[in-house]
């Protein structure tokens, strides 16, 4: 067995273990890690909990750690200002202490909810992040965005705060949803789009869920180690760290047209990353082969490359509705497949671009 | 007019502004250190907002910014979650932006909670101090620590999180209430003892409120230099920081002793300081003179020297109460007056010069 081991600079520095089985070794790793913590307090949620808790549990009481063990609901809704609230009283009744830890063990909802509590109990304790769905293996759970979202938004409380530990087990994939597996793949192909052309050709060539999962480390690898570039230079999100939301704009507005049920993240990522091509074709920065390929990588895999919505909501979207707030609007655009281009770019030059697309 | 400015060193850095009449030039402190700040969210309390907050808002809307203003009910209960929440329900509502700012207006549960608020929305913006009180004045707003309070006990979640600027008006303590006023005198004390004899001297020589409102900026500008000294030598409360608990532990006995109401938060801190002086005395590491002169500085300004607590409350805030838990405490002691000395002692011995003080 072949275990990957990647370091993230930022804050006080962080270590990704990606290795088939780690579950069962995470008390070893997190002893080794994280010395001086007795307590740890596994949050997970009620689809993650059946499956993987108790070799999670088994394994750190093994290794002479004080379990605390709370089950969420799955789902966005949890993350929430109540869940966050309830687990800070949670800790404090059972004791912890500054050398304890947390340890979130499921997708993106739990490792950002989990992550803003441990990073908010007596101002910072250990985190040790062990994402079981694909979206969050490649995304959230590396980077140390923490966040709950709020009656007027999503992710509008939180803190930047790194985990101390970042887990990884490919196999936890196997009892991933196909659609959750998919709208995981549209983070995997974003990384290839933005940095790293081969890494899209190999993309490119394993059409299926079964061609992927055969090389699923190097995919995992690839994305985490892309992200530990980014994210190095650029911890607080002031700068490079902007190049990740190539897609993400426009799938914003894909997101609120289909009222966040109709369209998951990944799905209207994959649409948001499609239209972002046209559009850089359309102000003539992006080559024209662009969209063809980003169509075809996606389409075999199930993912969305075209969803409807109307011109208004794009145009907020994109912030080229408001009058006033600046004549330049910024835009995350590739050149080509592995080149990214960051451009503030005058509004009218966008708007008018958006208007050609439209009347197609 | 004297402006005295100070400069924190931790996290971006953080001025200290000390003047007469402040409040009315905040606006324009406020421009000038934090320019890309649109709009200003006011906290403050029942008890302060009718004082201070027209002139610190007129102050803003005079310098172009919109201002928000939210007042929440003076006292510690406010410093909760329940309004920590409010407030980012509040400040999202009103779109806030990541260039935008907090301005904490008022005491120590203010200051508190409007930092905790201004360091989780949107993942941190602007925060500017304004204390009111000669607590938060000399102690909580530099600093960095944010918190609330939680069933299980007191600032149980938080943040280290600088303010951008910290604004003084030395007027504002002419409104506070005598005991209010006494109260952070004994934190005042506290940085003589710990820090600089000649302070000591120049304070006991001071022995009344009116006598100390004739040199308070001269007060205000040591105690601030002093904890910003400590606090760019440990930013996040590992080491150094420890020295600013000399008189807190024991004095955390008698506030839990009488409840959190009977003695207020600056009575326990005297009442502790006289405690530990005497402890070290029986520990022979203090000067024998240092307990008559502690309660010789803090007797004019009928401050406590002594509380009513049992020895068991005493041995469990001392953390000699426990078994197991390591052989050692660590004690924040004086050697003399200005000359402190956090030490790692035997557990037995800590507990015997306990039980002889008692049986005194």
């Amino acid at each position: 067995m072949e275990t990957t081991a990647l370091h993230v600079e930022a804050g006080a520095g962080c270590d990704i273990l990606i290795e088939d089985g780690i579950l069962d070794r995470a008390g070893e790793h997190i002893k080794a890690a994280l010395p001086r913590a007795k307590r740890i307090f596994v949050i997970t949620d009620t689809n993650v909990s059946p499956l993987y808790g108790p070799r999670l549990v088994a394994s750190l009481e093994t290794h002479g750690f004080e379990v605390h063990t709370r089950v969420i609901p799955a789902g966005e809704p949890s993350k929430c200002a109540g869940e966050l609230v309830a687990l800070w009283e949670w800790m404090a009744a059972h004791g912890v202490t500054r050398t304890d830890a947390v340890a979130a063990l499921g997708g993106g909802v739990v490792g950002d909810l989990a992550g803003f509590a441990a990073s908010t109990i007596l101002r910072g304790v250990g985190l040790v992040q062990i994402p079981t769905t694909l979206l969050s293996q490649v995304d959230s759970s590396v980077g140390g965005k923490t966040a709950i979202d709020l009656t007027a938004g999503k992710n509008l409380a939180g803190t930047f705060y790194q985990p101390g530990l970042v887990l990884m087990d490919p196999e936890t994939l196997r009892t991933l949803p196909d659609r959750d597996f998919m709208s995981g793949m549209a983070e995997v192909v974003k990384y290839g789009c933005i940095w790293d052309a081969g890494f899209f050709d190999f993309l490119a060539a394993r059409p299926s869920r079964e061609a992927l999962m055969g090389d699923i480390p190097r995919i995992l690898r690839t994305c985490c180690d892309i992200k530990r570039q980014v994210v190095n230079a650029d911890e607080r999100d002031t700068g490079l760290r902007m190049i990740l939301n190539f897609g993400h704009t426009l799938g914003h507005a894909y997101e609120l047209a289909g009222n966040y049920t109709r369209w998951s993240h990944g799905e209207a990522v994959a649409a948001g990353m499609a239209a972002a091509a046209k559009l850089g074709v359309e102000l003539e920065i992006t080559d024209a082969a662009v969209p063809g390929k980003i169509e075809s990588i996606l389409s075999p895999l199930g993912l969305p490359t075209k969803i409807p919505c109307d011109l208004e909501h794009i145009r907020r979207a994109v912030g080229v509705d408001k009058k006033g707030s600046g004549d330049l609007v910024t835009l995350i655009l590739l050149e080509k497949i592995g080149v990214v281009r960051p451009l503030l770019l005058p509004k009218e030059d966008v708007l008018a671009a958006l208007e050609r697309l439209a009347g197609r």
